[in-house]
């Protein structure tokens, strides 16, 4: 921990989910942390916030911001936030990526939200850097979780932030497949066994919806079992 | 009312101030109206939510989102946002002027999350443009209230939501002075006495934060008595 103290600070939103415990782990390497939490009011969000704090104590990190914004819920739209629309649920990796159009799991414009909380944060605290474990590539087809998009914010802080404020937007696994998101995180020590990924079940994943496929299967890539529990990984046997 | 169906839906953000009325006033002369109010726990939320709701029940407007942020709280750095900051008190326009630094009124990357809510709502109804009332000139000096702040999120929406979906952030009052937006305001009609402006106060406006101070030189400017209360208008008596 000598020297600890030095590092500038860095704001990393950590989800709950594996990508985001990968991100902070990596931005560990150069950062002191301090890690910020949404509640959308998504459907696993009680698991989530419990996993954002598993993740921090592990980490030993005291520096934290848990959120919570209802307006995704008055806003609906997406099957993550609005009972009434239902999480798809499929057989296979072939499946999820068949499904071309952007997923009924796409919440509009979310991550604007979720790097606004992180910037306005960072400004105050006075971090230097912003980290946020999008996905580009091997992940739903979000719109909001493409490089341009956060070159875009990127330049949003710059002209909208005070004059001596300079917070850099991270992006350390966006164009990492999810299997090299898990060795990474194998190598650096991260707490995978804390994360939860499921868009629809808080005590055992359900292993068909998108988010449990992909995680499924960058696992087994990785020639690794996931340590959480899964109601069936039928999703995993016909990748491939 | 006749056509008025077949106007394209915008998003306007509404603050209940005077310059994001005008800003409805004039998203109406081409849009059908979709209101959207954020209370971020500013010291005069009550008072601007209801000054909000007057402004939509003067144009019948029934498509309205209200937004409550805690975090903004959480976060703080602000004196808008924390009882613990003082809100400036000035006598005159020109020490308004002479404060050549960011006020402590500025809240951190506060526009961000307006703009997300509103795109974000927009995305979901369908609606083409967000209107936003920022003022660059003769305003505060808030680097989110800057022509180039819009055009940066314009981009911002344009990678980060759905491919089919069309959103513009208009700034219709951006390049404007005060004056010139009572001036539009009374031209359309706008219900400026339902505004409201005041930094610290709910009751009567207090006359010497900058927002007061700004408000009365405007009015003064545009050869109008401003028709709401104020404790005092010296910071109007003392201006040019």
């Amino acid at each position: 921990m000598n020297g600890e103290k030095e590092k500038d600070k860095a704001v990393v939103l950590v989800s709950g989910g594996m990508d985001s415990c990968v991100t902070a782990a990596i931005a560990r390497t150069k950062h002191e942390l301090a890690l910020a939490h949404v509640n959308y009011g998504q459907r696993t969000a009680a698991k989530e916030q419990l996993a954002f704090e598993a993740i921090a104590d592990f980490y030993g990190v005291s520096h934290r911001l848990a959120v919570k914004l209802d307006h995704f819920r008055q806003i609906g739209g997406s099957a993550l936030t609005d009972e009434r629309i239902a999480v798809p649920e499929r057989g296979s990796v072939r499946e999820v990526e068949a499904a071309l159009e952007i997923p009924v799991t796409y919440v509009p414009f979310r991550n604007a939200h979720f790097l606004a909380v992180a910037v306005s944060w960072a400004e105050v605290i006075g971090a230097r850097a912003v980290y946020i474990g999008a996905v580009a590539e091997d992940s739903s087809g979000y719109p909001d979780c493409r490089p341009e998009y956060y070159r875009a914010f990127q330049e949003l802080v710059k002209v909208g932030t005070r004059p001596d404020t300079r917070i850099t937007i991270e992006t350390p696994v966006i164009g990492k497949r999810k299997s090299e998101i898990v060795k990474r995180g194998l190598e650096l020590g991260a707490p995978l066994e804390l994360t939860w990924s499921c868009y629809q079940a808080e005590e055992e994943a359900c292993g068909v919806c998108d988010s449990c496929i992909l995680r499924l299967r960058a696992f087994s890539e990785a020639g690794r079992q996931d340590p959480i529990r899964y109601r069936t990984r039928r999703g995993l046997k016909a990748s491939n």
